[in-house]
């Protein structure tokens, strides 16, 4: 059987070894456009950070006689009725076809570039995105090559802060501009981003909440400043954080999208039969809400992978939908969450939530805060949870195990969390939620 | 009402919080032998390795009008009859009689004296057990005082693998005998039991497995050193940490018992109508294989005083048995387990298992090294699971959880573990350890 990979990303590399390891008659082509093989781009803000080498980044995908990787292979055609693509080298312009039984599509997304001006004319040129390695090594040169002194993030998601607080550690001066109300829109309530904007403010970092940016402000050839509710800021450099469209044009009229994103079915199928399609061009479920969304996490391409790759080999998998965990780091503070913010929640239950605050440790063995926030409803269905401090990603991967199972608040009460006072708190910051939560509930029994 | 708690340990602490809160007509009474009020046992072996204070260990309990604490007292009789007890003032030898409507029970254990020769004799004098503030204390003043060299410490639980690492860090030679085959025999299997042997001797503790010990040899007043399997070690100290047997004496022919532990049901009720239990002095239900068990740790202790304390105070609350979660550190060594050892497990169900060894974080964020062992029957149900390295304990928490819930490997396979590299790895410790485990049974169907 011939397996076609386009995209060498996380769903990519998960597809090909369910793929390999099912189907040991499996030859496996895969594109990638990259110069490179797999890497890891959520470590990009962090390297940058560090000032370590961008090469640590990078993982070489294990060849093997069935699996052949063409790097630097582009994709500029996909014939659906013929069963085959058409590859260019873009070394050297040569053009390939590939036949194949069973194709992935697995092409990821692209930075988006929002209606800004000059955003787009000014990119590599003073205005940057981070997705590629390339794109770290254009923005350090940058910033080193012409002494910035100050950089503006547009965009407070989790690559946006991340890289906020990166810059701030080179010593610049660093502002970040949201469009909406918060930090952290997707994946934390008001409350909680609260805490997070705090974090960063005291950390020297400027957040302008409620700012779209208008303009990119030039003079002559060089960026010069921003432009957010008929302000000017000085900045020398722009960074780009305001999400990723997916790199879907390829399969255009072809199979059935919805806002460029590929549909599939819960065998990661999309509507041609000999077509897969995971990672970050595709609409998932959500599996607390059941709606559709778009959730762009490499645990979650991950998990898509996994079952693209068992569906496409002819064993069967069934994927039931992402719990939305997830976690970032900004300096010192970790930030995490799992299912719905209390925001998103509230549009389609009857919502209870409780906050607790914590240390994660005692504070003899050097315990630091801890906040959790859980939401549940009416029955006491855990809905989501939102956490920050160290540990919190760890707790909030109990819970999503929680949400997977259909748990309520009393689940989290009564799970046992080890305890040894150089690790943990014999009062768990989960238990002591769920404890806050429930006593909001009617609970004519307690099942521990 | 009035409630009488016999012991301020965590189960009488967690047991009053709830009666409060749900009966605010409750008056209670709360009996502590101890000159101080609920304290930290767990934290003894780090605070002596780091030097600190034992003070830090303490929890002054919140006292209100209707909470009265008498500490330094003991209960010398329960009349159950009459629903009242004796209490002696310890001070000054007064009685007191006190009425109950309700009664806990939740006085704990004891540290077992081993039927060595010698150990019950030397006692305080050059042979230790660990479980009150004054016994570290004791055994301080006499190591520092007596300029000890060696010391040995009888049993591989636990306590007696912190306090040999704790010793160790003194300067003193340790040596650990262990009656058992392995360390932790609890806890652990054998495969990962050679592991945390392998880290003590590497960091110079003696480990001396299958060797009961027959004596502690003294020469006229002092302990000098310990025979076992026919052979001398020198030691001039001896710590015991051979178990402990349950504080249930006042009670002996009142309430059904079984190896001197209260039996409860599952309301934390004995078989008395108005006398409660919980803690380390009861026999509790293993929710893995539904066996009478005894789990003598702090957050189950915590657990079950909720329940009792709920069910005391007119609401309802049933316990379904303790997942096993445990944790230890060992200086460096995290070291977590929960459900049934494969050994155990064995017994009753057709088990398999795996192990995967990766890192807890990408290698370029610092990442060390974790080692996840995952135990499941033949249709993929979780039986149980150990981890070693750091934050082996956290995934350890989400498989607790995963065990409440009737998990599969497959949940453990699928579930969302937040990925940011500061924190974590992409391909969790936990789903890589599903991944392969999952390779190993029949699975028709994958669900993600």
């Amino acid at each position: 059987m011939n397996y076609v990979i386009i995209g060498l990303g996380t769903a990519g590399v998960y597809a090909t070894r369910y793929i390999s390891s099912i189907d040991r008659n499996a030859d496996i082509t895969i594109i990638e456009k990259n110069r490179y093989e797999s890497y890891s781009p959520c470590g990009i803000p962090f390297i940058i950070e560090k000032g370590e080498s961008l090469e640590l980044l990078k993982h070489p995908f294990p060849r093997t006689k069935r699996i052949n990787v063409l790097i630097n292979h582009e994709v500029i055609e996909i014939d659906n009725k013929e069963r085959k693509i058409i590859v260019k080298n873009l070394q050297n312009g040569e053009k390939l076809e590939i036949f194949y039984d069973k194709l992935l599509f697995s092409a990821g997304a692209e930075p988006l570039i929002p209606r800004i001006k000059n955003a787009n004319e000014y990119l590599g040129n003073g205005v940057f995105v981070i997705k590629r390695l390339e794109d770290a090594e254009n923005l350090i040169e940058y910033i080193r090559g012409k002494s910035i002194k100050h950089v503006s993030v547009i965009g407070a998601g989790p690559i946006g802060l991340e890289m906020a607080y990166s810059m701030k550690s080179f010593g610049l001066n660093v502002s970040v501009f949201e469009m909406l109300p918060q930090v952290f829109p997707r994946s934390l309530d008001p409350d909680m981003a609260f805490e997070v904007e705090k974090f960063l403010t005291g950390n020297g970092i400027k957040i302008y909440l409620s700012s779209p940016v208008e303009e990119i402000v030039v003079d002559g050839e060089k960026v010069v400043g921003i432009k957010s509710n008929n302000n000017f800021y000085s900045s020398e450099a722009v960074i780009l954080s305001a999400g990723f469209r997916p790199n879907t044009e390829l399969l255009k009229n072809m199979v059935d999208m919805e806002r460029s994103f590929i549909i599939v079915d819960d065998h990661m199928r999309s509507s041609d039969p000999n077509i897969y399609a995971a990672g970050d061009n595709i609409i998932v479920k959500n599996m607390i809400s059941g709606e559709k969304t778009v959730f762009q996490i490499a645990t979650v391409a991950a998990k898509q992978g996994m079952v693209a790759g068992i569906n496409m080999a002819g064993k069967e998998a069934i994927y039931t939908g992402t719990t939305l965990t997830f976690v970032s780091k900004i300096g010192s503070l970790e930030i995490a969450s799992t299912g719905l913010t209390e925001t998103e929640a509230s549009k389609k239950y009857r919502v209870f939530s409780a906050r607790a605050r914590g240390l994660n440790r005692p504070k003899y063995t050097g315990g630091t805060e801890i906040l959790l926030k859980l939401i549940c409803d009416e029955n006491g269905k855990i809905l989501g949870a939102q956490g920050m401090g160290e540990l919190s990603s760890q707790k909030i991967n109990v819970i999503s195990m929680a949400i997977r199972k259909n748990s309520t608040v009393m689940d989290i009460l009564a799970n046992e969390m080890g305890y040894c006072p150089e690790v943990s708190e014999l009062y768990d910051i989960t238990n002591m939620a769920a404890d806050l939560l429930i006593k909001k509930l009617n609970i004519s029994k307690y099942i521990f």
